[in-house]
Parts: C-alpha cells; structure tokens; sequence
C-alpha cells in the first residue's frame, strides 16, 4: 500500500543516508515497507501518521524519551512558558544551576553537575572527564553506551565485541586504528571476565556499565566492580541513560546502594526535549576544569527547563511504581493470553521495561508477523514495551484484547508451520545493516 | 556589588565545574565578578538580567547563535505550534525531511544529509565519515572545531598547536594518547603550510577547516586546498558552524564558488534552539551507512522546526545583507568615534561579525575597562559584535552616542596611564583558564 508516510521515507532514503536519525527509528528495525515511518500527532500513547491513521504505542515510547507520555501538558507549558522569556542569550540560563541543584538532591552522592544535550555526548564527556582523571585510557566496559569513537573502537579488535551489548553488526568505520585495544567488553553480572579483564591490562582507567537494563546485578556484581574500580584507581561509571528515572526517580544504583563516581541521564529526563548530564564527586568532576569541554547549544534554556519540570512531575506523581503496576498488568496478561492460546513465551522483567520472547525457532519471522498482526488493528507493538505514565489501565485492558486475538492466530500459524507465508512483507531487521534506498 | 547573578554563578562554580557550559559565556571571559551572568528574559538585542537590569546586547549575541535576535516572534511560533502537536514519538518527524531538502536546494552540490544537536557532534559525526570513506585516518585542520577528541588529539605533541585556532590554552586532558599525530594544523591562508603537511604525511584523509571567519580566503586559497584535497583524495570538509548563515543564506561558501565534500552548519541555523546538520556529496555521506551513528535525542520535531523557520525567515528578508549594512554602520561610527576621541583602533571585518582592535600595549587592560564602562551604561559590549537582524539603525544609534563617551574616558586614561587604577575589579581572562570557585 502506497502511504504519504512510506512515499515520504523513501524520499529521506534518498538524501538522509540509513534513512533515520536513530537506528531504533528505522521502520526496517519494525516491519519494512509497512511501518507507517513519520508522525503528524502525538498525545499521551496515541501517535496520528501522515496518513490520518491512529495507533496506540505499544512499543518503546521514543526509545524511552517519553515515559510521561507524549506531548505532557505540565511539560510543556514550562517550555512554551519559557520560550515566551527567550530560549537563549549571550548570558547563560539560571534553570541550569536549578537542575543540577534538583540532581544532587535526587543523588545526595554526588557533588557536581554538568549538562549537554544527548546521550552519545554525554558519554563521551564522562568519558573525557573520567581519562583525565585517572590519566590512564583504557575502558573496561559493559552494554550500550552510544556511537562515538571511544566505544565502537571496541569492534576495531573484533568485529563483534559489540554484539552482546544491544545491538548487533555495529561497524567500527571511521573510528581511528590507533584507538585498538583501548575498550574491552565484559559480560554483565560476570565478574569473573571484568577480573581476568584487569589482570591482563594493568591500565583500565575507566570502568563503565549500565547497573541494569533488562537484567537484575546478581550476586552483589555492582558492589564488586565498585570495589575493583576502587582496587585499581579506574573511575567507575554508570550509564542510566536507559534504565533511569524508571525504576526510581533519579538513577537505578541508588537502589542497590552502591556510589559510582558518575552517572550519566538523558533520555526519560527531558520527556522529549534534548537534555543530558552527568553527575559525579567532586574529585572527578573538577579534572573538567582542565578538559576543554564547551558546546555553544549546551547553553539552551528549553531542556534544563523540560527536566525540571518533568523530574517534578514523575517525583509528585511517583510516576516509577505507577510504571512498575503497569507493567506487571501488561506481563500478567501476556503470559495469562499465550497460555490461554497455547503459544509458547517467556516473560522478562523489569516491569518498566517489560517484554516477552517467543520459545520457538524463527523468532525474527514470528515478530515480524506479531507487528504485522498489530498494526492492522492499530497498535504499533513488538516484544517490549517502555511503559509510560500515559499507558492507563484502559489502554492495556484494550490493548491486551487484541493480544487475544493476535496470539490466537500467531498460535495458529504456528501450529500449521505457515508464518513465513503469512507475512505480507520483508521480514524486520535484527541489528545495524545497510539500506538499500 | 553584590547581585542575585553573581551570588547564583557563585553557587554554580561550586556544583558545575567550569561555571558554565560554554568557555564563552563565563562572565570571567568579559567582566570578573561583575558581568551579569544570567539572563531571565532575551527579546530583541535586549536582556534582563536576575536583578531587574535591562541591557542592550552589543557582543555576540548568544555565540552567534540568534542571528535574527532573540525570542524571534516566527520561530518561536512555528515551535510552540509543533510542541502543540508533540515534539517527538516512536516514528519519526517528517519536518527532518523537509530540512533536509532545503539544505540541498540552497547548497545545490551537496546531495545528502543527516542532523545533530550541537556543533561539537556535528563536527565529530563529520570526520567519522570521512575517515570511513577515506579509509586514512590523519586530518589537517585549520580553525576553531570544538571539544572532541579527534580536534583535542592535535595538542597532544605539543601543548600550542591549537593557540592560533581561535582559543588559546586549550588543553587534552582526557584525550587518549594513542590519537597522537592525527590532527595536524595549519593557518588560514598558508597554502604552503598545507602543501609541507601533506608531505610529510602520506596518510591524510580529512581536511577541514573554515572557510572564513574574521579573514577572508585569499590568493584563491579555498580552491587550493580544494585540489590538495583531490589530488590526495582526502575529504574536504568546511566548518560553517560560526560563519554560515551570515554573509549568505547557506554556507559562505557558495560565495566562492568551491564545492567541498562536507559541510557542516549550526548555530544560527536553529535562532537558539539546538539544531546541527551535515550536507556533502552523495559519494562521501553514503559511508554514513557503514558507520554507526545514531542518537535518541536527534529525532526531535523541535530543532528541525526551529530551523526551517529561521531559514526561510532569512530568506524572506535577505537577513546577511542586512547584517552588512548593521555592521558596516557600527565599524564606520566606531572608526569615527575613536578619531574624534583620538584613540588609536584598527576595525576588522567581515561586517555581520564586525570588530575592532585597540592598538595599544595591554590590551586586556583595556577590554576590561572598556566592558566596565559599556556595562555601566548598560550595554553588554565587548570589541566584537554578532550583528542580528534585531540590531536596528535606532539601537545602534543609540550605541554610538554610548560608545563616544566611554572612547572619550578610554582615551584620556591611556593618556593619563591610568587604565589599570580605574578597573574595579579582577582583569577578563584571554582564553581558557581554571576558575577559582
């Protein structure tokens, strides 16, 4: 079927090349020549397409930009509010000296604040900050942390370092030779690997890892790479781009009770709005006064403001345990329908970030076909789901009757060994590959 | 004196290492202990400060970042009336699209295109790409490129290599020393230094600079480096993030006829909401492909928005030749003035970023008194003005007279050898520097 949506995403394919600006955005990463690609509209969990059709985002919430739901009121008036009082000046913003105010409030560990407007920077200035810090360049890290050149120079050893940590195939191209061997991978809650890790390099001065993202830290693994990067004088970092303001609000580790000496927030902390920071003590931090770190759109005024008011917003409404109810109402019901429909699945925690795998062979054609089936009845869904505080009750009670009817034909389909033919178009992508435009 | 701006950028020193988040807009690059800091409105050329004093902008009005002014009634209308429909959601916004085709439609030689929020990311994403299409990793830079690693690695040999690129000092700290001799300099104009660099490295892959900032290219000096470029097969970037936008709609550039590989553009593009963009030749950006580059934070409506708004705005009202005309009348009454008050200047163009030099032995002295005098009257003045479409004849009128009195003080200070008794506070700093908090 011919769309305004897919007509306008093989124009983007045409002069934007991987056709989005995220990779997590690309329809192909859903269901190739189907996936309706652009919004008009956006409001709490509906998203209205170029074409006049409405669905319920039942996927990833803007890869988990926009836990508030979209387009929030409280949100937003503080932005337009502020737009109306000028977004910038040749003077800087008091809202930045607030939020980092709000953040070492929220994180009473930490002492020191500064801000950008991704997540991929605000890594890599962690990163700068924590190298001249420790004066050692060397990176032990685990999971996803972005795609600047300290982290990819990872796959300049390997080709597939990366591989276990999110995203497939990640190509090196581009990153520096010189940069080899100056990040080396471990496996979350082995901590065995991150040992044998700093045996063999006696120059790790940098250790980084998202405390949690689909797994918990098992076996006290967060209080063992504290100790290890205290041992070995490494700066011991904590990417919560992800997994923060969703379990608590602020970052996860204040759960488990284990001080880094940064942590790293976007993503859920502007609702939608570009912001990111990095906290830490103020022994680490202050090596920035002897960095070179400056960005002129670093300065604006829109996303400290958003933060603030959004960290507001999710502390007044305790809006993490109205995501962890949601998301066990969703669990409960995936797992009560694929019993009901004899279909085989596993459910995975945590609830803010539920999602389920399917026990059969095929898997990309099996989720190829479940978004196909949903998004004829106007869900964009796949396997996991980034709950926000706009997925009420009613919406999940709507969405899991069509959870019914979908997992009974996926069942069917199953049963009769006909998935393959049943899917109306390519099968969805994996990880990161080439388009073809 | 003590204010409510100064006591908050005290509190900031203490928790935001570096006080600020652009080396630029520390009150210590103008006025130690007396430049107003903060701003809690911007309209116009005109900001209120936290204490109730309202100034007229005469510096740079946000780094050159708000060239039609602040708070510009089109622009921000076009974002409120985009935060209205939602600024972001799990598809993504088609206003990118639409950028991106009116980048190419002004830069007809560029064919390709992909977005960022902040001039640094923008410049790194830019060398990824022409490092993976070049397949060499070595760059030869000219000019001012911002915080990255791969600009910071050039004073990794030597701690000056960067002193003549725009900000002296520049330290790093924190850039892995394996980038050693990946980042070689040369000046503006120097096509022998250029041609000395790419024999001595057989291995350039990158070369990038600015095609203008305070100078103009001269002796054909831009095609020079274009056929360097070729004949290496390195990939020629042009950094337009300061100058672009300002002496045409698009990039300078265009002006000179030479047609680079990449350029990248900022700043003024989004009138003060982050916005940053890549153009260059199909040939060159398909790479982007095999590269990974990707961030959450690049997929909002609001940036693209911003810019489509400020740039058919320039369009509309040809803003660079308005900019001419501003900062030709400034340079003139300033060369005037300091005739008629007998103090010795020398006026540099371009016009839209007009400046003048007081020919004297200390200099900085002599900044620092003059910015305290402007600051008095309540201008923000250094010696350098942004020129924006909000400074009218009448604003700029109204300077002059300013400026004829405090040229008068200065000039018969320097008479009395007094300059230095006259500072009332600590002396402006030249470049970068540790804060004392």
């Amino acid at each position: 079927m011919k769309t305004i949506s897919q007509e306008l995403y093989k124009k983007a394919k045409k002069i934007i090349p991987g056709g989005t600006q995220l990779l997590s955005k690309r329809p192909e990463m859903y269901l190739p020549e189907q996936w309706p690609a652009y919004f008009e509209k956006a409001k709490g969990v509906e998203i209205w397409d170029l074409d006049g059709n409405k669905y319920v985002d039942m996927t990833n919430m803007s890869v988990g930009a926009c836990t508030l739901g979209y387009s929030d009121d409280d949100v937003d008036n503080a932005v337009i509010n502020i737009i109306k009082k000028g977004t910038m000046s040749t003077l800087n913003c008091p809202e930045e000296v607030e939020l980092a105010e709000l953040l070492l409030k929220i994180h009473p560990w930490a002492e020191s604040v500064r801000f950008a407007r991704t997540g991929g920077e605000i890594a890599a200035m962690a990163i700068r900050i924590a190298r001249a810090y420790s004066k050692k360049d060397k990176i032990a890290f685990c999971g996803y942390h972005g795609w600047h050149d300290w982290y990819l120079a990872s796959n300049l050893s390997n080709d597939s370092n990366l591989d276990g940590h999110l995203l497939l195939g990640l190509k090196p191209a581009g990153v520096p030779r010189s940069l080899i061997n100056t990040a080396i991978p471990f496996e979350f809650n082995n901590i065995d690997q991150l040992e044998m890790i700093i045996e063999k390099h006696d120059d790790i001065g940098v250790i980084i890892l998202e405390p949690m993202r689909h797994d918990a830290p098992k076996n006290g693994f967060l209080q063992k790479v504290r100790d290890i990067a205290t041992k070995i004088n490494a700066v011991l970092i904590f990417d919560e781009i992800s997994i923060g303001w969703r379990m608590n609000v602020g970052g996860v580790h204040l759960n488990y009770g284990i001080n880094p000496d940064m942590v790293i927030l976007a993503k859920a902390m502007g609702n939608g709005y570009p912001i990111a920071a990095v906290i830490g003590s103020k022994k680490v931090m202050n090596t920035a006064q002897e960095a070179f770190i400056s960005s002129t759109y670093w300065t604006g005024r829109v996303g400290p403001t958003a933060a603030i008011a959004t960290i507001k917003k999710m502390q007044r409404f305790n809006v993490p345990a109205y995501l962890d109810k949601i998301g066990k109402l969703i669990g409960d019901g995936w797992q009560k329908l694929a019993d009901k429909n004899e279909l085989d699945i596993t459910i995975h925690k945590p609830n803010c970030l539920i999602s389920f795998s399917f026990n059969y062979p095929n898997t990309r054609e099996l989720l190829t076909f479940f978004t196909q089936e949903m998004l004829k009845r106007k869900y964009l869904a796949g396997t996991c789901i980034y709950v926000s505080y706009a997925h009420t009750e009613q919406v999940v009670s709507a969405y899991l009757k069509v959870i019914n009817e979908v997992f009974k034909i996926l069942s069917t389909a199953i049963k009769n060994g006909n998935v393959l033919n049943l899917i109306e178009g390519p099968l969805k992508h994996d990880g990161f590959q080439r388009l073809i435009s």
